[in-house]
């Protein structure tokens, strides 16, 4: 931490300053400038509260000079994380592909687009069971019903699944269901979900939340993997913006940020990040082209009907050539879809 | 609802979106213009799904032409609703000063400032049990323990109390121990606490989500109302922007526009909202001159030393000082403090 | 500056970053962590292009410890600032009220206003005769024939004129017709419009760019006042985010961190802040709450009519009462309006 | 324009409104529903104001239908525009990449790049001339010499240079010595430059605004085109947002939005978009690979002792690199870089 005192500030008040810093049992490092002097803080192995200084008589501002995670930073841990999904590896120079519709609606749906998606190449199978709906009135999945569809669907076209948890009781049930567990964008600091997560034994896929930094991201994560799950796939599926054109900003430079500063896995959902059918494609192909480890995409039999999420919605046929491009794309980046 | 047409869209296509339109029940409306056509959708009593229209062949785009709220909606309900906390009534003329530590820290802590508050002439006392912090490593709050210590200190210096609940397990607890349940900002759209909210016989705080339009607040609020519970303050603490010169960018003209267009009491928190111990007097005095109905603000008797959000709490001498600035401008405003 | 090391560096990458800093004539202050080793720079005068530590090898990140802006800082020049704009000075106890319509329409209009502006209490005059528009086909202004019509009706009431310029051309012609020019929130980083300003021999209203940090807009302020050109005004007047309830979201805060870090005063305006009309008049209150100098409003004889942002005007009456309820809180908060 | 009447709003309001409508030579659409009426306006030709209505009793909010662009709208001009620059083609299956230092510096800089660049396969040569600065202390760039350097960097190497403008008097500079004239996001809504470039007779290239929507961008766009130059290039380069950890947010869906909304070439420029060098080549394949026509990259000769925007610049080995990446990706979308 390095505190930057103001230009006036005098002896005493950097002495101050000083004592308080002792006092935490740190060291106080102070440098004397042209117009100002600075206070270096060494010796201090968590993040220092910078509460009690920006109050201090004298002081302009403090600054954090490093980073509140440990356990999913690279400088702690170099070698990339590989999270296992039934028989998938989610981290490697194969390319996931998960994919399925919004939410479960019946067994015929679900298993139809199964063979789709098993067909066209895919590797894990999506579907909502329990639907965060901005609505009361809205449809809200097919809850333990659903998760039983998805999961017999997966096991019949050997898919793994992986579904969202909304909340203590439902985490319990997805976590029975399901091979991965996801937590929604607007779960992204429900700190108690994220607990839970953290000990339910199942790889959990993290998205980030609409107004999220990537600090608050890996914070997030660190929730899950301080209770001792290390298996935590990221997921970029935009972000709240002023641009009206999309429903999200699709933030692609999350892929190259995550991948230098964390050793964990992500992948993008450019369905949800785009809101828009026609945008999926391209966005996928940019996905895998910037360097993500996979993609989440929506897939329906038939969109137009579909009980949410229509609109960014592709269907089986476009699918398989979404798979078509994004594996052409995969192998100049290095990466490969099978 | 309204239809969009492409400017080449052919009287067929336009015929099929009729048709669509008339197999829902509904009335569609062809509007020819000079360039394209607009269809009007009449008939239709609650919200009808975009999706179905937005895919179709020739159509451009699709507006939504009323809100999906309707029990939280004026329109509906035209008188301003009072929501009474203990034998405090928030969304009268009788403007509400909530105050009190971010969290409960002891006994000896909370019952001061407690009393400070008081003579002070706050409304309702304010502390966190259950705090959800960004980091897993930060003080996670005192739990029942904590709601414990705030009922007690309440009840001695006759101050109804609020606190926030973060999951279902401490809701129960919040709903047995306060007077009023909070639902944070971060658990805005976490709609199964919104229902259990609804369920769990007390006022509920609705903070806004850091990245919520008002739309969305209003539709959270239609949830907890959905329940059957009436008794719901909206509460303004800024919104996560560009600028970094405070924590969030308070949104005042939140106010305003609540106002006109729900029944529901509105309140602001200046301290969330500016993260800033200097700038939450001057914004308070904002607050109250804006129209809102109340202020929440985090007052700590020692705030340098505060384990939770030191910087942005003043001190009760700065409370007392806040009080009689507030004061002043509600009677310019047509309200008061007692 | 401080240079912060990466966690594996070795010390000849922190000798290497020590040698390049004694290379800029600097001295470095390596302080070895817990953890990692922080370099701090001292001996700049000026800001140091962080470039050139940024890619060197074994560096994590490089933070700026100081502001960038000098002439407009508080640090440098404690005393506020006043503005003399004709008899009006801002930034005093004096609290000062622009207001006038969106363009200058014909003489009857600008006329008509002024008449009612000055019987309001309001100080100063302000009438668009460019106008920014994102439209080639909106209403552009009547020009130089405006800043006539502008400026006569200003004498005749007794009130000093304040109007935009948008190029270098016009803003020879608003010095020339008006007391004070008005730089616009588009045009808050064109940097040869700025240098202008400062060489124009009138005070300056700096409006807040859309998008604009604090710390840009002083830079803003700094271009004008190293031209030699000490009179500028700042006013915040909403920047854009994600809320979709408001064409802006006013941030109030703005005031009390300028009032902090700068001399310069600072008004709002509340009619671009919202752009709806009955939002003026209690956003008007609060900013003179949260401690404004000033605000700009925007008056029509006939709103409905304007030609340019009738929605966001307010008509006379509005303004008479606007001015009274301004007027109070003026009182409250140790400012007057005349 | 579609208006909605209040839930409350009479038949006498109802038929003021329609009235009104008449009176302006347009035809009113009243669609009585279950809850309020929406009354739809045909007959308009160009932008209906919608101040008149907003403010009528009775009258909830008023809604556009349609875009406000004419020319560059693809609605109106169905085939893709192709900008000729010197001999380069933008706009077509050949994927154009321009690429240069962020300033140009003195002679053998300029050459350097050029030669590396046009040895790469770089097609066009960029180089700033009049920098737009935040600080006023920063360096400005070379003027009228750095334009000479660089049309003489570009003949010597057989590259059209681009080169931007910042106000009246650089765009006639620029016209004469550069093959397109750049149009910086900060000038994006500096009309009366946009009003000159579509009088230079040189192909422009318009950079999108920090917080321009797309609609913003097209508009600024219509200018340059209604003044009659056609040949316009818009570039994608980042938007702001509250994400930390790039200097901008590049917001690649403006890439598939923009081509389905106008005729015009859009390219994307990942070294503004990001401001770090380590994501400039990922986000690069990005670009291609969502389908933009082109890049802009900056390359510098040593980008740590750049003047300006060094941490973004990549070198030319990297450059190098960059191209065969793009190129390979470039084959698989169906373009190619020669």
């Amino acid at each position: 931490m390095l505190i930057v005192m103001d230009i006036h500030a005098g002896p005493e008040q950097i002495e101050a300053v000083c004592s308080e810093i002792r006092a935490l049992g740190l060291s106080p490092h102070p440098m004397p400038g042209a117009q100002r002097t600075a206070i270096g803080i060494t010796g201090n192995k968590s993040v220092v509260d910078a509460g009690r200084f920006e109050a201090m008589p004298g002081v302009m501002r403090v600054i954090h000079v490093t980073a509140p995670y440990k356990l999913v930073s690279r400088e702690f841990h170099e070698a990339d994380t590989v999270v296992p999904v039934g028989d998938v590896r989610i981290g490697t120079d194969r390319f996931t592909v998960m994919a399925g519709p919004c939410a479960v609606e019946s067994a015929a749906q679900i298993d139809t687009v199964a063979a789709r998606i098993k067909q066209g190449g895919g590797h894990i199978l999506r579907g909502g069971a329990f639907k965060p709906r901005t609505s009361p009135y809205s449809f809200q999945g097919l809850a333990e019903e659903g998760l039983r569809l998805l999961a017999e669907a997966g096991r019949r076209h050997g898919l793994p699944v992986v579904t969202e948890a909304i909340d203590g009781e439902s985490l319990d049930l997805v976590a029975r269901y399901a091979d991965m567990v996801q937590i929604g964008a607007r779960n992204m600091q429900n700190f108690s979900l994220l607990r839970k997560a953290g000990r339910c034994g199942r790889p959990v896929l993290l998205k980030r939340g609409m107004a999220a930094t990537l600090e608050e991201l890996l914070m997030a994560a660190e929730y899950i993997v301080s209770e001792g799950n290390p298996n935590v796939v990221l997921c970029e599926r935009g972000v709240r913006t002023f641009a009206d054109h999309t429903r999200n900003t699709l933030d692609l430079s999350a892929v190259p940020f995550v991948q230098r500063t964390s050793h964990l896995p992500i992948i993008v959902d450019p369905s949800h990040g785009t809101g828009k059918r026609h945008k999926v494609t391209p966005l996928s192909c940019a996905a895998v082209a910037v360097g993500a480890h996979g993609l989440m995409v929506e897939v329906h039999p038939n969109p137009d009907t579909a009980l949410s999420d229509g609109p960014q919605s592709i269907d089986p046929d476009q699918f398989d050539n979404l798979m078509k491009q994004v594996g052409a794309i995969a192998r100049v980046v290095g990466r490969s879809l099978s």
